[in-house]
């Protein structure tokens, strides 16, 4: 399986037009339990989208608070034994209703706590995308890896290789958040190579890359578009928005607000 | 009862001087157990008031807080069982005080959860002010809402009596936001046709409010104002540094910046 | 011992070139345990200076994080039992490697439960370098206070003896973040008159100044600076950053974005 580069700009414009079509007239919920790091960011930017955010984590109603949404997000970076049932409850009541699930395991390969955490999730849930550095995608795969806190570090020559076989074993889209981009659903691999340096400079754009997965996959199912396709969409226009505002603002602080309303302002 | 929009630009002003002046004399402490998601921003809104922010959600010393404390902020948009406990001991403290709850009852309508939370509040506290949206006040006020998440969706053509039957029934002002916002003490109920549609593209814009209806409540008993006065001018001052961001800034990040820097200069 | 300010821009500037070479070499881990308020601003000021922030709080955990990291940031902001625990576990761990421990107690002099919680850290862990405003420093040396929330108000003349004796007593730096700020080992006394006004009109720079010395502490140990050099070297570099921000910006939102951008352009 080659990794192959077939994105055309005309395409993803004519993608993220029916996206942001369907969007509007669904107004989907995107249910997240997330970190308390960048959790306003993932609210803001499902927002920024078109969307709706809510962020509901107790156990006692994130599972009936799926009921009404169209995407579940689970995000791992400040994940604790309370919050992990609560993602299980959800999840499953996610599962039975067939609301797609995005997960982005946030350092997992960093502790056991972490790494026992998203194999449980992997074991009791169906996922439908994971989005994830290359260490924390690696690890998933079953690969030693080197992390740094939440950081990826280490070479991952193997990548595209290993989020094929991870996306294949759990019949899900992965995508590899990095310098370039890769996304694999374990048949077709590809890579987007846009996005700024700047997007690293500031914490939460990965997470809010996460928010974004969801927006498109709670719509991909009225679409026209596979969730891989959807997924394709999504990174490539994240990564463009990236660029645009650092055309703007070359200072992180000031990046972030520009990128946020780049990603509103794209059309 | 009939809706009045007798509320002038020179009243509110006078109104605001003399709330700023208090606020200056005093530097009121507002005590919130607020969600995760835009703490940072109540904390913030309150700062740009003038009033001093603490944000102690622990049931180890949020009631000890409300000591010195001149009005406290129950917000439920993040809201767990623990929490709840936390809220009600330092509400309890707050009553024997005789210091003013604010309740943001976000997202009652869509969990059960929320709903008995909301209402075990109401019944256990005596709350001075709620303020929610059309679907979370009318749901408290009885009705049958439809909720999405935490958006209040569908119409609402008796807000205005609810609004109402809800301030009597609790002897509570009642502020409901929306396009045209509107406050009630159960005897009057007042309009502002102020404010812009950016507000509702930024999250934590519904949250900033209830802070600052904290301000403005702590401080209401030392001005010539009646609660139902000061929170007229409250939601009149909001809405109108809202429209003065609007002119500066189209795009929800920078609106949200441009926003609470007008609140900071609103004289 | 008296007050002396032999700190030259010179002197600093050749500083914290050195310090900013050893960031970029090493890329130090900076583990937090702290609130959920001023989190993201955390994480955002650590990676502005060129570290990697990591925020993991759960007691499952934090003590496994600390084993990558540099330094331990311990953040009382909206402290818990449950939180406190955590802290105890991964200090501990944090003591056992030789790693750092920043210390900011927030709050402390509040309420019972945040002295309490304090002291017990102090009693159990071995810190490095504490970071307060004036009423908390003065309490943690055992003097009476007057403290507002999280606020220090009342007068504090002996707030230079105080921190020297806290200082002996821990053997560890003590910063008191103030107009004028002050750094202490025990034996020597510096002040920092530098800064702006705006600094206190943003929720959260106290809580960046803490970041800001855990990343000068996680390096300290591979410089030619001891950890009263380096404290002295963060507070000044920080209190610069603050009044470039302000040539730029007079609005509190504003200004804190330009600030954190001056502090990831300070050379």
């Amino acid at each position: 399986m080659a990794a192959a580069n077939n994105t055309t700009e005309e395409t993803i414009t004519a993608n993220l037009k029916e996206i942001k079509k369907i969007i509007k007239a669904e107004k989907p919920l995107i249910q997240h339990i997330t970190n308390n790091v960048t959790v306003n960011d993932c609210a803001n930017i499902t927002l920024n989208w078109g969307a709706l955010p809510v962020m509901a984590p107790a156990i006692e109603e994130s599972a009936q608070m799926v009921g009404n949404a169209a995407a579940l997000v689970l995000n791992l970076g400040t994940i604790s034994s309370n919050q992990f049932d609560s993602m299980l409850k959800a999840g499953r009541r996610a599962n039975v209703l067939q609301i797609p699930i995005i997960l982005d395991p946030v350092g997992v390969g960093a502790t056991e706590f972490r790494n026992e955490t998203a194999q449980k999730i992997l074991s009791e849930l169906k996922i439908d995308l994971i989005k994830g550095n290359k260490g924390e995608i690696s690890f998933l795969a079953g690969k030693a890896v080197e992390v740094k806190g939440v950081e990826s570090i280490g070479e991952y020559s193997d990548i595209g290789k290993n989020a094929g076989e991870l996306a294949r074993k759990l019949e899900a889209v992965v995508v590899v958040s990095s310098e370039v981009d890769l996304i694999s659903d374990g048949s077709q691999l590809t890579e987007v190579d846009r996005g700024h340096p700047l997007l690293g400079e500031v914490v939460g754009t990965g997470c809010m890359l996460g928010s974004t997965l969801g927006v498109f996959a709670a719509v991909a199912g009225s679409s026209s578009l596979s969730l891989f396709e959807a997924a394709k969409t999504a990174v490539y226009c994240y990564s463009l928005a990236g660029e645009k505002a650092a055309e703007q603002e070359r200072s992180p602080a000031k990046f972030k607000i520009e990128f946020m309303d780049q990603i509103y302002d794209l059309k």
